[in-house]
């Protein structure tokens, strides 16, 4: 079967032949329909974040995806279902441990997981892949041309609901909300506040000139767009307004932090980045001062669980096809293999093309590689 | 009556004549009997805290109180029995707002509340105070001569209460606890992860050299001191363990941030110090990463509720009467005035002493004021 992999720090995607999988006793195999591409595949094409099995040289990428069960071997999945596999897994040799008893991988530490196609196990970029019946989520068939969306949409639903548990020791009412990133886990974000989860007034910051379809999609869906370049974080409440919930998903250290200063008092940040070192100085006496003072939270957020992606595929139904329409602009067959990862900087080598993406590409926003059509 | 004021910025705790204040409807009297001193007094005495009530020039000081009802004034309280005080109240000629009617004023922003004592009202230490009767706690009579520490316990609940709430979307089973600080309430927060909390493993950081009262209660309740000279915040995880929970009590804003360093995976740091502006550099990408990758969080607290006022009570109960006995190292009279209030460097001229106390005083941990004894 052909299958998507990478040297990590050493390559860019590219085509190779693997061996069909073989579903061990509990596993299913399934058949991949399409994967999403996101700016974790980035980091770890360029080797940043993540890491290959042991023993390997190259790591099959795609933690997105969806797919058709193909055979179920046994297992109470039926042939033919539309599923959506989770990403974590116990660590080679391991058959569970605590954290996946509980159904709560996401919280499991360094050493207790590998996820697929990010660290230590083999992604979902593959004609076929195993996969325990358990981390394969049923999908409507209706919703499973947008599934490799569920992955990306169960992460801010893990975060959301970690933020609120940060304000569950009080009545809190929010009524606005601010997404920093306006790439497409941002803007799913920005779709969630405005569409599912009835924020009043929701606020996307981003550094794109108009006309930019993020920006589009932002103002259609009824929300504020905040060039950064004319209002950074901590000016945004005197600006605009104070906020209840700050969703960070631009990796951009000092956000972390200057998130404290854009919260209205009992607010709650979520960070969802993974920046590089970086050292900095912050007003930190006065973040120190505001988070005390006013009863602010950060909270880290990191993976999902199949609870909320089983949320995240109510979400997705909830969601205008329009918007998903919108956010997704290109679903590419291994032929396109470069299209569809345009932020790859090295000329990817695919059959006829050979041609160096532009990582400033201001038409794309969500891209995905389709093995199967739907 | 006598009560102690103090001019914030511009003076020190003097004892000055008051009229006895008359109890309007729904409010009773209160004989006080003792006053704790804390650190936010310091704060108002030096002006870098509170501030007067609108028209006075003076601060009646004083916000952890207990006393014993004087006049019910036809409220539900009895004569004769023992009340602790909650701190916050409406703000001038406000009769009550949300946060109030939803029974947590610890959550009203800036100009939704005032604060006895600390700003914009008038605190505790006088002979009599006036009070509404919802906001004074009855405490049981044998705990009353203790009763000046239900108000720090509370700070403690709340941000407890807190950090636990930001745990509560998944199973968490903490077990190390680390105490920045060994003021008196970070002994008292030790003594409750040891004695009431059930914690395998408690920590608390200090910069003193032994022999130290303080250590010896650290050590006493079975729980680890660290030395911040020897050990930095963010050394103690390779040095001791990496910590489930931190409770920053020091007002080190460096302490803030570098609490991300020293927290297990999943953990939480409660934020309780309210430092000055200050501008410093730190480790910012690795400490959003550590956020984000280990689903950490930080949450600020401030003030207290009358439920956790109640649950302050029980703490207090359950405490062991030595760890009182060591904490508590003076209550003084109002002709000892300048002994409760060690850390304030200019000259209290009270009867007889005009003595300038040493901040540096390492015998002295916790000292109260007593106005009518119990």
């Amino acid at each position: 079967m052909k299958a998507i992999a990478v040297v990590p720090g050493a390559g860019v995607p590219e085509v190779v032949e693997r061996p069909v999988p073989e579903p061990s006793s509990g596993e299913a195999l399934v058949r991949i329909c399409r994967v999403g591409v996101d700016g974790t595949d980035y980091e770890v094409i360029e080797g940043s974040h993540g890491g290959v099995p042991d023993g390997d040289e190259q790591l099959i990428l795609g933690h997105e995806a969806v797919g058709i069960v193909d055979d179920p071997n046994g297992t109470t999945l039926e042939a033919g279902q539309y599923v959506v596999p989770t990403v974590r897994r116990p660590p080679a040799g391991v058959e569970t441990n605590e954290y996946f008893e509980r159904g709560q991988p996401d919280m499991a530490p360094d050493g207790e997981y590998v996820e697929r196609g990010i660290v230590g196990a083999h992604g979902f970029m593959a004609e076929y892949i195993t996969s325990p019946a358990d981390c394969l989520v049923p999908i409507p068939e209706e919703l499973a041309r947008w599934g490799f969306l569920v992955e990306p949409i169960s992460i801010t639903e893990k975060a959301l609901e970690h933020a609120r548990a940060t304000r569950s020791a009080f009545d809190w009412r929010p009524e606005s909300a601010l997404v920093l990133g306006n790439g497409s886990l941002g803007l799913l974000t920005v779709a969630m506040f405005t569409e599912t989860l009835g924020y009043d007034r929701v606020y996307c910051l981003g550094r794109r000139d108009r006309p930019d379809p993020s920006i589009d999609i932002v103002e259609r869906l009824g929300a504020t767009y905040i060039d950064s370049r004319e209002t950074s974080v901590p000016e945004i409440p005197a600006v605009y307004e104070p906020m209840d919930v700050v969703y960070e998903a631009t990796g951009y250290a000092k956000h972390a932090f200057e998130s404290i200063e854009a919260l209205a008092p009992n607010g709650v940040a979520a960070l969802l980045g993974v920046p590089d070192d970086w050292s900095f100085e912050i007003s930190g006496g006065r973040l120190h001062r505001e988070l005390v003072l006013h009863n602010k939270a950060l909270v880290g957020s990191v993976n999902s669980n199949r609870r909320q992606f089983e949320r995240a595929i109510d979400t997705l139904a909830a969601l205008p096809e329009w918007v998903l329409e919108e956010l997704v602009t290109g679903v590419y067959g291994l032929e396109a293999l470069d299209r569809a990862f345009p932020a790859v900087t090295a000329p990817v080598p695919t059959a006829g093309s050979g041609s160096t993406t532009d990582t400033d590409d201001d038409t794309t926003i969500k891209t995905a590689l389709e093995f199967e059509p739907i």
